[in-house]
């Protein structure tokens, strides 16, 4: 059996997340549909699970397969059955252990925000719009203190997907800005449940002048999630990289 | 009485284009619902009909009001009643024969184009995604051909709202391109109608090779709407400037 490695894009305002479940229309289970006309039943692994709104401009997924098609055809045959909302954009043989999941050694995402106070009608669902003049400095000295290997309980809404080690190592966190778009880009070899978001309502909350950038460390230490700032609105967010 | 200048960004992908109409939301149909709850019955005046699909980074509304507010704070008072796919971005007080329609100097367009054999799901109703590579040295050598001053009734769709005068000057008209999105810039004096998307048509075919780049001047001659190519469809097509 091959098994094939897919990677795609797809706008998350159009989606309940990835992950298939009742009564909404989640990215998995459109995927599947258009997927299952080329290779039928074939069990799909995805890269991660993603909220609901949350976009990706990289996402992975696994299969075995028997089917004999070229790998250079695989894209255009899956996006032909494919809505115009998501879109195959490679597809490689991978070794027989490969697992989009397992094998992950790790991921980007940005967090895109609007910073202006007026609007921008092109970015409604694709970026934060966030009136309040942001300091991408005060955000960056935060941001340092996230980086390395913590337990980020603070920045972890609890359910019930999330047990035992709340550690990761963040490798890089950078907040940029470019004309009114100001884009928060972080690095990690995983990430908890809503981290990136609650970094970014967290970081947000420093350039308020709510949290100091030198409080990180103590807000780690707490391992409590109410020491952290809000959980920033999913519609902001893109899972951009995967690493393996 | 004051006279108010506003500018404006909607997306297009949401109206039926900018001018009121029976059975379609336009975008001045929806955007004066928000205007007339500050300014009630004023009558607004357009820059010019955008068909529907058309975006606009910058359009123009001129109009007389006795309402006191100070300018400054006009674009927020009316985004509050707007819609998210619209934005009223900054509001001037202006001379008082000036009009949005008649006082405007040139324009200037943009027309997007994803050349990638696979789509972008993010781009879908934003730009044309066209899958042949597009040679834009080839589309410049043509695009040459057409700036100055011409009678441009081959690159017009002749309906009753075009009438007379088919004589206009391109200043500018350049094919750019950044990793896979072509960029068609044209500025004019005026424009014909669907002449940007005729003229995006045209630079098409002449990068397919069904039009040589020196065969424009002929088919300028010719004033006929068949001697150019098709009229590319409308949502790569935004109005991104408005000169007065």
């Amino acid at each position: 059996m091959r098994n094939i490695l897919l990677t795609m894009m797809y706008d998350g305002s159009c989606f309940h997340g990835w992950q298939v479940q009742q009564n909404a229309v989640s990215v998995q289970e459109v995927f599947q549909q258009g997927f299952s006309r080329i290779f039928g039943n074939a069990d799909i692994k995805g890269c991660s699970r993603t909220d609901a709104g949350v976009h990706a401009n990289m996402y992975c997924i696994s299969f075995h397969t028997d089917h004999r098609i070229p790998v250079e055809r695989i894209p255009s045959a899956i996006n032909h059955y494919l809505p115009a909302s998501m879109a195959v954009l490679s597809a490689e043989e991978v070794a027989d252990d490969f697992h989009a999941r397992y094998s992950c050694k790790g991921k980007e995402y940005i967090y895109k925000i609007w910073n202006d106070d007026i609007r921008n009608p092109f970015l409604e669902k694709y970026a934060l719009h966030y009136w309040y003049p942001l300091q991408t400095e005060v955000m960056n000295e935060a941001a340092v203190h996230l980086i390395g290997y913590h337990d980020f309980t603070s920045f972890c809404t609890l359910d019930n997907r999330e047990k035992g080690d709340f550690r990761r190592t963040v490798r890089q966190l950078t907040v940029s800005k470019q004309d009114k778009l100001v884009t928060v880009s972080i690095e990690a070899d995983g990430f908890l449940y809503n981290m990136v978001r609650i970094i970014v309502g967290t970081l947000l909350y420093v350039t308020q002048g709510k949290i100091q950038p030198d409080e990180i460390p103590m807000i780690l230490e707490q391992k409590r999630r109410t020491a952290a700032g809000p959980t920033a609105p999913p519609h902001g967010l893109y899972l951009n990289r995967v690493f393996y």
